[in-house]
């Protein structure tokens, strides 16, 4: 049954929520009084289109439903999940809980998006302090995973299991803070980072951008995949954390930071690092540096999902189970949608990836005749000899594609194959494949095992009664 | 002529320069009295090979000359590159500075890894303070591009240029720091972070491996490409970065960090991190964690490549100028090293990667008969409509490859041309593709310039006369 969230303030965050839980497949019905709310989530919404479902490399559930309602009662009643993302004003917060805590569900998450405040302020005036739980997610919500779940004693156990399942299933990291705390976790480390910024700006040591190139060419990139502790520990060597420690605790005494110290937010600092970032940015809308944004966090996390570690180790989790192809016609051995970092600078996809999307294929179509990681691990596997590859049409970011392949010879040492790649009935291309059982140890031809034999006989008896595609068995630029 | 660099002290940070000027094709020779220097530098120098080549999408130089030295005269006589990499104490450092003045070139550059101290501080009692100066990488040196580099007033502005381009020549960014601080820009909010975490750590608010989830899930990837001023002027939106910072700057006056304040480096808190460290990661060796480090920023890094962003952007900025090919016989339309995030887990050339290499072969050939970007613009350009791959052999990772490419056809609308992918004298892979020119408004077949004719012609004309290559023309699974 399709799950319903309701949304409560629709602005960057409001509106990236809304499009995480649509493209995860719920409805969604925002309360929010701005005239410009629904052009405003809209814009999100386009961007979480075009970058979230590409992430994923099997295919992603139908796109739930959007609505929007004049009256608080009418988005929040039935709702399993409610998100409030109003301006962080303690008493703005409070007056929400009690409005809509009189139309929804008791059983209902309560989601806070609040960077500061504490679950137990939050609670404080509630009807039912008990479903109210800071859920603090970071911009694009559509595309990156961490969401601060912080409770109180008076959030019952199971609650915070399902709040921490509920976010799980809309491929997030549900990371349960122990003990409340002004501003959570990550809060803290940007604020430092910020003041420090800001005092290194106001005593002309670097400029914004300056900045910005201190943390993006250097510990910015590793933090992204091992964070600070981890990145310590290796830098460590084997003599390990406790030596790391012992090495750099003392530099804490040292004058390192400005920060037992606050500046001043004069206009002059205002209108300093304003302008610093005009210099810096201004040749970019904010429109573009969205677009890259996302294309960059995108293609980072892609190639993290490549090495399954950090926040692509998350998004393999996530992935959706592989269904059991049916085996009665050609078979279904993709379907997904293309990527971001797939396309070139005109969104059209690259040439090598049609391969890739082939080459997925094959592995997919390995795995449903038994060549899977288990059978791989006793020594055996396909390798492909050769491809013949024909462009019919063009696809963009964004499209949903998927192969259907036809087997051609499935007997001895010998596999081919043909896929078709289609966007919906329109075909892509084609790519032909032929296979060899290998010994991993000798990498020399060898016979499978008799259960993949009889599966390739039993596909191929069916397939050997369907017609054979066209452009199979064909050399280059002939017909 | 090959350059010199001299490396005192060979440790992790001096091993990674080693290996950074070595890769550069520049000379290096090593000063370190611990007996174990050869081994550790070796360590850190294979992890550089396995990584660092593959970065870039052309060839790399020939690695320079590694030689280790008994005396510190010895390592610096000569050297246009002093790299000083000693234990962070000032007395130290000033000793060193002493020794090889009394050796080195006056018009050598001495460059500091110092974290900390302030190049006044290491200028003060040298013989030529002119010619030290603060040149601050980060760890993995071999991979990430940032070098803070200060000065003072008694560096002259020359010498501070020759600093930065020599930076520069060996693919790294220098970040001139405007004013000597100390720690001067990037350690200061590692330090910040640092002590913020171990307050969260101490408190009880979250493990070490929490808090490295906190920035890896989060503010790490955003970091990782825009950094910190730039984020935040996409979350500020249209409204600007004064409005931003209206919004945000009240924050810092509220309870949100520790930082006014200093945990004591108690046993208990060491301990503490110590063992949460262990558990978190103890599960993989310091050498495998350095390998994974490797691939993932490599992986990324690359991505970012491809978007032409952040550290990306620099490699774009560092490949070597692409030469003109010789037309006397078959084109070398690709020389490079398979980068890591193109291999599997077992360090082979993923399948998909030889048509990645084979496509860049055609959009190098491309370019060579003037079908370049400023022709493409005016609206023409090749699509394929055909590929067909043969696998003969395997290649790993590190590897260096080449395409040899041969002309069949070039005549009107129709190119076929005909790759040979190499490593060294054997054959890896061929690919023959089959192009249409077409008019990019319409998407449908049209004539190319009659400059892109001529040039073919002259090249097929000197191809009819070489042997056919073996393979050509084949449809897949026929001899």
């Amino acid at each position: 049954m399709t799950k319903t969230a309701a949304i409560i303030g629709g602005g960057v965050i409001g509106g990236g929520w809304a499009a995480r839980f649509l493209l995860n497949g719920w409805d969604v019905r925002v309360f929010d009084p701005d005239p410009e709310a629904e052009r405003k989530i809209g814009e999100v919404l386009a961007n979480a289109r075009r970058s979230y479902p590409g992430l994923f490399d099997q295919g992603v559930p139908a796109e739930g439903t959007l609505t929007f309602h004049d009256a608080m009662s009418d988005a929040v009643e039935g709702a399993a999940w409610i998100q409030e993302s109003v301006p962080e004003r303690l008493e703005i917060k409070q007056k929400v809980y009690q409005t809509l805590q009189a139309a929804c569900d008791p059983n209902a998450v309560i989601g806070s998006s609040t960077s500061g405040f504490k679950p137990s302020e939050l609670q404080s005036c509630a009807t039912r302090p008990e479903q109210i739980v800071v859920c603090h997610p970071f911009n694009p919500v559509y595309l990156l995973p961490l969401v601060e779940v912080v409770g109180t004693d008076k959030n019952p156990p199971d609650f915070m299991d399902h709040v921490a399942a509920i976010i799980e299933s809309i491929a997030m990291h549900p990371l349960r803070v122990r003990k409340e705390i002004d501003a959570h976790i990550a809060d803290r480390f940007l604020e430092a980072v910020w003041r420090e910024a800001l005092w290194l700006v106001k005593d002309g040591i670097a400029s914004t951008e300056e900045i910005d190139n201190a943390i993006r060419y250097g510990f910015g990139i590793r933090w992204a995949q091992m964070g600070l502790f981890e990145t310590y520990r290796v830098a460590g060597g084997e003599a390990g954390m406790k030596h790391f420690m012992a090495q750099f605790g003392p530099a804490l005494k040292w004058p390192w930071t400005k920060l037992m110290d606050v500046p001043d937010f004069t206009d002059e600092l205002v209108d300093l690092i304003a302008g610093q970032s005009d210099e810096q940015s201004g040749m970019h809308s904010i429109r573009d540096l969205e677009r890259i944004r996302d294309n960059n966090l995108v293609a980072m996390m892609r190639a993290l999902k490549a090495q399954d570690w950090g926040a692509g180790a998350l998004l393999n989790k996530a992935e959706r189970a592989k269904t059991e192809p049916a085996l009665d016609g050609l078979v279904e051995t993709v379907r997904r949608v293309v990527p971001l970092d797939w396309t070139d600078y005109n969104g059209h996809m690259n040439e090598a990836r049609y391969l890739q999307a082939f080459g997925d294929a094959t592995d997919r179509f390995m795995e449903i005749i038994g060549c899977d990681a288990d059978y791989i691990a006793t020594g055996g596997s396909y390798f492909t000899a050769e491809t013949h590859i024909r462009h019919v049409d063009e696809v963009h970011a964004g499209d949903e594609i998927h192969i259907d392949t036809y087997l051609a010879v499935g007997e001895g040492k010998k596999m081919q194959l043909f896929h078709q790649m289609y966007a919906g009935g329109r075909l892509l291309a084609t790519g032909e494949h032929f296979l060899i059982h290998v010994s991993l140890q000798s990498r020399k031809p060898s016979e499978p095992a008799a259960a993949i034999l009889e599966k390739l006989g039993a596909i191929r008896a069916t397939h050997a009664a369907l017609p054979m595609p066209d452009g199979q068995g064909r050399a280059v630029g002939k017909k």
